[in-house]
């Protein structure tokens, strides 16, 4: 495209009751825009700190590098809060494949989260592949007994929204080596939660239900899983695992990272903000979730940099162990409630670093209607959709254990389960703008909530 | 983020007398979503093609590439229409700086786009550095005479629609050579109209006027253009300039590639939807605009695999030289006039293959308000911004020849201004799924215009 005059929705002239809100939002949105630092934090965490499971020595440094921008961001205080949390380890893994008597053939795999691998020791087994638990309940007891079954199930690529893709194929991932070790079967592989075209593979949580064996499970990327799917049209393939991953008897300790700005108002009503610091043990868990955690911290940042004075007090939480156990999540619910603090509201950011398109409201229908008043301020920001009814998961137990009213950012959803944990997932997949538009609308909606105290 | 089941605009109700359009909406986005071709069609384009500006071999290969397409997607008709074009040639390039009396140093630059350069010979002159027109114009003349000009304007970060940045600054792209020619200044440096973080230098057009000598245009990436600055506060700074460029006296010969599908119901009323086909001699012009020519196509292959039989002819059209000319623009405007053909409707798509949020709209309030009536359809599409008054380059000719009302995909622009007119508009740069999403909507748009008969 050359360059001709725009007239855009940036130029709409807002209904003058909400002039003021506006001009703030404008202010909110310059700073962010021209002196955020939330992109060059996230450089900081993907290159000097890189993927940091829970318990890791590398999840150590992540939350010093989150004290220190608490403070650089000009936070009143700063403090870590204990959490114990599982330490899963992965070690070496491989995954080989064979037709017939051929050789075998090393495929680029992982191992899903939390899995018990095989001890260090080879696994042959012959594969069988269903594309649904309802293949996989149609087979023989002998189709199953001592094989290892690929679940072969593609992320439907029709939703548009692609979070209901991956709610509608998780399963996949989080429960058949149960399901398929209830029946004797050795091993199991599937076809990533990836809307990816190309070949990495997605880790992420898997759960064991302890009535059964627990069989190891690795993960294709989308062009491995067509091969073997190919494999296996023309005859028997059989399949080599080999892996260390094992969960650690032992908790670790750890933290979560929070700075906060105290409310001039309400100095005991608290809104907080947060992303996890934890990610998964590949990439450098760019998108998930390190860019909710420089975005949780460019909401404290902008808010001391434009002179804000918020009413209530603002805290933003870098919370740890959201991937394999929501330890700090629960920690957090817990100290707020030992200490009977007031939590007005809670907004969480992990959907990745992309440009702002909602803020999903988990709350009372009248709460929701107090937000959706002043949606059209968003409207220039480029968010429209106040529909999703969705906080995140970090912030799941304050809202069971204080009933806080839960919000989250909703960005746009296209790219998230192409790199969504995978190696790909790298801060170079972040784009600095999308990054900063999307913590100016955090920020705004905290100034919205805090200055016309909606909760 | 792990997985929650989320209710999305995608569930949304819609007014039950919209319930077909609705129905046909999902089936021209599932088509598109799960089988798709533009996302190959770009591939190909961008890996085997290449870039590809007007005149050159590569734009040649193109037509044949898009004509072949257009045959693949099925259309009833497929032309090639003559438009002859300007070649301008780049040749081999440098600048190189040095800061008082110490070594040159070679810079990352590009000439821009139309530019006369040094006839291959060195162009030595000292640098002085203006970050305005007025700051130029405030310059006393041995201050410019002689001198290389560095137009230091920064691309403003602080549109949220990047369009808005790129209308802003441009003119210091467009128009410097002959303002800083007319105070006798050698030649000029300009930072790139760029919103990257990083050191991609952007070509793009710029236009001499013929009164004054016609001095050499060259562009830094954002980081260079800092380095440059950066010296410049340090002493004086020398720059040699050389380059082969020049705008070859003659037009070649070159095409607009067209492909239709016939209307049932008036098959002599045009619906007409492009992209073009040529881009700068940088780069794959994967964005700028292969996206777009890809997603016309598209747009024929989705109407022929559903079986919908749309009451207007539907033209794609990849026009020729949108970038340093418009002739295929004009050429494709000319042809209609002199054969009195009906133009209900044109469409562009080209501001990148991103996700589309809008539908430009060109055309009369009455026409305007005909189409807004269907905008709640498209929510669910991630389309909510009716409001923005654009079609596009490539049939502005038409709307002026013809009055034809004019309509644009407005995608997110947070990356547009990133890659555009570099060496990083590659294929690797447009997502698949963003890609696809856009040719749905085109294509949901295009069948509601023919369907209801709305122009």
């Amino acid at each position: 495209m050359k360059f001709r005059f725009l007239s855009a929705l940036a130029l709409l002239t807002v209904n003058t009751s909400f002039a003021q809100d506006s001009v703030m939002f404008r202010k909110i949105s310059d700073e962010i825009m021209l002196h955020g630092t939330c992109y060059e934090n996230l450089r900081v965490l993907c290159k000097n700190v890189g993927n940091r499971i829970s318990g890791s020595p590398a999840a150590a440094k992540a939350v010093q590098w989150g004290e220190k921008c608490m403070k650089e961001a000009g936070a009143d205080h700063v403090w870590l809060q204990a959490a114990d949390v599982p330490y899963w380890y992965r070690g070496k893994e491989s995954l080989m494949i064979k037709m017939g008597n051929g050789a075998y053939k090393k495929m680029t795999a992982l191992s899903l989260g939390n899995t018990e691998g095989t001890g260090g020791k080879p696994l042959e087994a012959q594969v069988v592949l269903v594309h649904s638990y309802e293949e996989f309940n149609a087979l023989p007891d002998d189709a199953v007994k001592g094989k290892i079954i690929f679940f072969d199930y593609r992320f439907r690529q029709d939703f548009v929204f692609t979070f209901q893709g991956y709610g509608d194929g998780v399963k996949y991932r989080w429960a058949s080596p149960s399901i398929a070790a209830k029946r004797g079967a050795v091993g199991v592989i599937i076809r990533s939660m990836s809307t990816g075209a190309d070949d990495f593979p997605h880790t992420g949580g898997m759960h064991y239900n302890d009535s059964f064996k627990k069989i190891p499970e690795m993960a294709l990327g989308n062009y491995s899983a067509d091969s073997l799917e190919h494999y296996l049209a023309k005859g028997t393939v059989t399949a080599k695992m080999q892996s260390d991953c094992h969960m650690n008897e032992e908790k670790r300790h750890s933290y979560n990272v929070i700075g906060e700005i105290t409310g001039t108002k309400y100095p005991d009503s608290i809104i907080t903000v947060g992303g996890h610091l934890d990610s998964w043990d590949v990439g450098e868990g760019a998108n998930d979730d390190g860019a909710g955690c420089v975005q949780s911290i460019e909401v404290l940042r902008a808010i001391k940099a434009i002179g804000l004075k918020p009413k209530y007090t603002i805290r933003a939480v870098l919370f740890m162990n959201e991937e394999n156990g929501l330890k700090g999540g629960e920690a957090y619910a817990d100290s707020a409630k030992a200490k009977h603090e007031h939590h007005a509201l809670a907004i969480e950011t992990d959907a990745g670093g992309f440009s702002p398109r909602g803020i999903g409201l988990e709350m009372s229908e009248v709460q929701k209607e107090k937000v959706r008043v002043f949606k059209n301020l968003f409207l220039a920001y480029g968010v429209y959709d106040f529909s999703i009814e969705e906080g995140g998961a970090d912030i799941g137990p304050i809202h069971k254990k204080l009933n806080t009213p839960l919000a989250g950012l909703i960005p746009d959803s296209q790219r998230y389960f192409d790199v969504h944990h995978t190696n790909n997932d790298v801060f170079e997949n972040v784009n600095h703008r999308e990054l900063k538009l999307g913590a100016a609308v955090l920020t705004q909606f905290i100034y919205l909530a805090s200055e016309h105290e909606l909760f």
